[in-house]
């Protein structure tokens, strides 16, 4: 493997220095080594490097192999499997269990997705649920690889509580994402992926330092009213997307997530923070459809590319933001990362380079 | 048939005059004759009237018989077919299409749940797809009538454009509707039911009355610009809930509703309004989760009971307002309507009379 390639340039000194460029095929190698000395067989890591490179790739930093900290730590600590029997169970033709052994969530959604697909391309549509999981990184890498073979999908997972119920007073549901694709055999697909809450906790803690007031919108303190004071908000709770419609959301994203796959839901989902060496027993949802089934690849590729140009026609409010459709900005950063180097936090690859030498040398 | 009982209260004079209370049989007996006034045979106007009764159970009077008046225009001049040969078409085991023949929409959307959960019956899980539809009525009814058969479903519609894409500065994309269900065995199912606006016009069109300013996340101007004067909003378009988060939910439910079942999508769905004798050809998606499939009835009683305490318990943040969970408050006003009636507008129960008035006497 070659070495990353360190370039500072003279703008961004800071970000620079704790930062290395480093080649897709590099850090892909990179990854497969630090998952097999986490323990993985090579096929296992393999998956797992899939899901979280397309992460880093789309742009999505903090869901990518920045989570071999945490990955790792629960690894060594025995709170994840290294080594799960993950087992799929077909409940009806369309309807699939998937129960991940605790293994690392990415391994478990990749088992649930290439599931879900088989299921589909049988039936037309299909389900697959997963049971005893982990975090397994952002939608949109698991939206991609389904598109890519010709599926439209719906894919949730629940998640550690950081919401109140609308009107609470205490984190009882996740903050649940959601994410849908959709192929586009003419151009580049659809991936929509986000969270429930209005904004990250990094937004508020952004204004805080800055000394600005938030909208009302984004968050409540400590006693589940609304505050435009970060501070205030920061020791509350994150508010979901449109108030009640994003709590019930978040709702439905748990209940097909966890509630129907037989995982853990709302508070019974341990956090990792607090329990370390407890299961978490995160649920996964993948309904994954066949657009095959649906009509010709022409056809398809005609109404998707009519699609994205009614939107894109659209005269925009600011001249300098041109209408986008979801995943145009993710699938423009992959192709320039894929062509110009990754830009990865040096902290990250040194971690990365620590657990993959745990490795014998020969292997 | 009994006459409506006409029974004013002293504190709500003007209300109660421009209305009736009408129990639930005798709404239905009329709705029932309206419709088949209006051309429809019995049996599809059963259909018809068992979705607008629920939606007047619950309390959404917006999209229950008072719809008869636009419903009624549109058979009328023929731009909704009285006597549509709705057709079903198995794509593959769990995958259907249903062409509505511009019927009207809840009649349509009656054909395509039935399809739906018969085939997830059959295979675990299932989605029709419809198109050549009308407006077919709020969704919480539909998503009602499945949990009650124990499925749990994720249903959506298409809509008249009345959004801006995020950004931009024309309406291109509709309020379109996105409900999910689940089944409780042991008590009130869960039903979720919303558009994608934060708010709906009705509520800008208040603040305007009221010389209030609006929230700058509820619309934008006409130059696709958030603005906080009600007046200008009117003049601009909604705001989707989350910003850029709800423009991707509107175009996942259009994709799902529109582009896949080969009926129109975006700017490509006609206006009742503009168009009025053009077929809208809506399009609606139908996902069916058969829930006895993954496990007992009393797994789903459990834990669905479960579910619902854990968010109740949370304290709320203000006492006189305690934690709900999704469809309570419709299911609630069900119960109180079955039990004294439903109180309807004067003028919607006399056009229902008038279209009942066009059947000859002895049908």
């Amino acid at each position: 493997m070659a070495a990353p390639t360190d370039t500072p340039r003279q703008s961004e000194n800071v970000w620079a220095q704790a930062s290395l460029l480093i080649k897709e095929d590099d850090l892909r190698t990179l990854g497969l080594r630090a998952f097999m000395g986490l323990g993985l067989t090579e096929a296992d890591a393999h998956d797992v490097c899939s899901i979280l490179l397309l992460a880093d790739l789309f742009g999505l930093s903090t869901h990518g192999f920045s989570r071999v900290e945490s990955y790792g730590e629960r690894l060594l600590s025995g709170g994840i499997r290294a080594r799960p029997q993950i087992q799929a169970k077909r409940l009806a033709p369309s309807l699939i269990a998937i129960d991940g052994d605790n293994g690392v969530g990415p391994l478990v959604g990749i088992h649930a997705l290439r599931e879900a697909m088989r299921a589909a391309r049988e039936n037309g549509m299909a389900m697959a649920l997963a049971r005893s999981s982990n975090h397994f990184g952002p939608i949109s890498p698991y939206s991609l690889i389904a598109a890519e073979a010709g599926f439209a999908s719906i894919i949730g997972s629940n998640a550690t509580t950081t919401i109140a119920p609308w009107g609470g007073t205490d984190a009882r549901l996740g903050n649940s994402p959601l994410g849908f694709g959709a192929p586009n055999p003419g151009g580049e697909p659809f991936l929509l992926d986000m969270a429930m809450s209005v904004v990250a906790r990094a937004k508020i803690r952004s204004a805080e330092k800055r000394g600005e007031a938030i909208p009302e919108t984004w968050a409540t303190d400590a006693g589940g009213l609304p505050t435009t004071d970060p501070r205030a908000a920061l020791d509350g709770f994150l508010l979901p997307i449109g108030g009640h419609k994003g709590y019930g959301l978040a709702l439905m994203v748990d209940m097909l997530a966890g509630l129907f796959s037989n995982a853990a839901y709302l508070t019974h989902v341990k956090s990792w923070v607090d329990s370390p060496d407890e299961p978490q027993n995160l649920g996964h949802f993948f309904i994954l459809i066949d657009t095959s089934r649906l009509g010709s690849t022409s056809w398809l590729a005609e109404r998707m590319r009519d699609f994205a140009q009614i939107l894109h026609d659209s005269p925009p409010a600011r001249a300098e933001s041109p209408i986008i459709v979801p995943g145009e900005i993710e699938l423009g950063k992959m192709a320039a990362q894929r062509r110009d180097g990754l830009r990865m936090p040096r902290d990250v690859i040194e971690l990365m380079q620590a657990h993959a030498a745990r490795l014998a040398p020969q292997q």
